[in-house]
């Protein structure tokens, strides 16, 4: 195991009816006036928007609001809000919505108190400083809710980066499982994906000797095996969303992440898949990860079919077999909830290859030529792996 | 699953040499004049209170100490400590040992700051406020580094007793797990048995649906079944050591206990032990936790099975045998780290049992005469536990 450092001081709210806490939670967190960040009309429709705003008024805290977060937000929009919260001279942002929303909010957070531009950040700059930031989770997937990251695409030239930074960590975050049982099944089963390859980022790993967070890995992943289809032949189980919202927080906020290098290939190289194509993230790494997988599994078969035997039921002796058919059935599991497979599935086009494989590895042309994770990959290996996905 | 509330806000560094750390997460952290808090000549031997204390002085903080913490710390010190730091003028204390010297700090930090007698913690008052609280840990075992627990025992009438609350939670925990490998086997053994205890009790629950709570339980019991025997066998196993003391960590910050109701049966009747005979809380937990399960299985056989096969590789397909089994290989595993397996091993004697029972269920006369936790045990159910450990 390796040194680290690791600090998760998150106030979790976590159950039935916790959004009227949002109005406490501001307060204890030193909000004065927030700026309200969430998606589309879903959280306006549900009526979630006015009783966060009710628990808001109801401790007198004022507020102004901006919407319109898309999947895989845009730059476009953090300009907006950064713009808003100084004009407004707002002092805490609210997150109301799933990933993209608290993404975007972090965002505009560390944006508004900087004095450049906020896509710093995302070229590499550590983000040291930023508002308060809160949130009242509506998918559980991206574990932003939990963790110091944030990914924003850049409309010029299509860039989807991610930067990361204690400030980014939410002081609390509202999790309410009911919240998520109107989700369409696409969004629920994308979400779960999200999650497993979160895991798997993180069990991918050249660190030796690293059992207690490659059990606690495991667990979540068999948590996500028992609870997905679930959840899917039953939207309304509020306990199964309960134990998949818990696990995606606990999956990302890197409690089972530390002391060990980890992987994060199979996110570079589907990043590029949303950012082309607009897909949901989840449906890229569903099929993403099978091709990533396969193609570095020699790297370490033994850790292939370890995780294989442990979680996927995989009885072979022999490791290279046993590692295969836990990839085979991570595809299968995935697909069964109706998550894509291929290209074809996510309408991803043959033809983008070279240009997608271009930019996961040099971006805007700063970029190294390789992902450096599990394995190194060169653009020829991208390109490979792309292929795989046809 | 239940509602919850989830608040670890503990800065963690951890690894080799990361007591060096400590002067600069005391500044970070606001302490100016600090309490050096530790138990015996081990931490002055190793040479570990010097380099603390220059670490300390690199940063200009000053500092007075107060060693003497002995296992199952005692409130006497405790006085002692709150005199000194008020004296002092001390703002922040740190803890330079186990989980009694942690637990001791905690409540020194509590008291010198309260008007009233500190033992109004420890007879139900709520802790909410104490002097931030630091730790350097020296064995993985009772998990008060990122716990907001604290149990400490009163000299007249032999009282040992909890306080818990979020000011509790230490602000930083250095966690280096070389500074473990001096321990002797007995040590090593009590504080695994201790953190197994802390994973059967949140176990132990009546709450249904806790999926992802139950996964990463047994991920940690399974952590403590193979890394056990191997530190055991090589005390300088930096690893083993690794994946115990964090392991020991997230055992009981309660990440894999929230949402479900839990037990501490097993704690509340072998706190009678440690405080009657004077025992590792580990070794009274060994010879405690078999006949507890033993004698309470039957509320609840299928979970008993269930962490049976999934842990304790047990393949009986009958839930009774099954659970009877993974109680029986728990009490072996226990037992083949060098732990006792009954009272004659443990030293403790079958005459006590009444007076122990007693105490165990109307504390000083208040208590209310029942155990409560996974079942509800009468006094007449805690004599039978004890004669099963005879």
């Amino acid at each position: 195991m390796e040194n680290f450092y690791f600090y998760a001081p998150t106030y979790f709210a976590f159950g039935k009816d916790m959004e009227s806490e949002a109005g406490r939670l501001v307060k204890r967190f030193g909000g004065s006036r927030v700026l309200i960040h969430y998606g589309g009309g879903s959280v306006v429709r549900s009526g979630l928007l006015d009783r966060v705003k009710a628990s808001l008024d109801k401790e007198g805290i004022g507020y102004v609001t901006l919407g319109g977060v898309k999947p895989n937000p845009r730059s476009g929009l953090v300009y907006e809000g950064i713009d808003l919260c100084r004009k407004e001279g707002v002092d805490f942002v609210l997150a109301v919505g799933g990933g993209s929303v608290i993404d975007s909010s972090k965002a505009i957070a560390a944006g508004t108190i900087y004095d450049g531009d906020f896509w710093d950040f995302y070229e590499g700059k550590p983000v040291e400083k930023a508002l308060p930031i809160g949130t009242v989770l509506t998918i559980a997937a991206a574990g932003s809710e939990g963790s110091p990251d944030s990914v924003i695409t850049k409309e010029e030239g299509n860039l989807k980066r991610g930067a990361s930074g204690e400030a980014y960590r939410p002081r609390f975050s509202i999790l309410n499982p009911a919240l998520t049982q109107t989700l369409p099944p696409h969004q629920t089963a994308a979400g779960i994906t999200d999650i497993i390859a979160h895991l798997y980022e993180r069990y991918l790993t050249n660190s030796t000797e690293v059992e207690v967070t490659d059990r606690l890995i495991e667990a979540l992943i068999m948590t996500m095996k028992y609870e997905g289809p679930r959840v899917i032949e039953d939207p309304n189980n509020y306990e199964a969303r309960a134990n998949i919202m818990w696990g995606g927080m606990v999956a990302h906020n890197n409690i089972c992440g530390v002391g060990r290098s980890q992987d994060w290939s199979s996110h570079a190289i589907e990043h590029e898949l949303s950012a082309e194509y607009d897909c949901a993230h989840g449906a890229g790494l569903a099929v993403t990860m099978p091709a990533v997988f396969k193609y570095t599994m020699h790297h370490d078969v033994k850790r292939f079919a370890t995780i294989a035997r442990r979680v996927w039921d995989v009885t072979q002796a022999d490791d290279e077999k046993a590692a295969l058919a836990g990839i085979e059935a991570l595809s299968s599991f995935l697909s069964s909830l109706g998550m894509p497979k291929n290209f074809a599935e996510l309408g991803a086009n043959e033809a983008d290859i070279e240009k997608m494989a271009e930019r996961a590895c040099y971006g805007d042309g700063n970029g190294s030529g390789y992902i450096y994770g599990f394995t190194k990959l060169s653009k020829e290996d991208v390109v490979n792996i792309y292929k795989m996905m046809v």
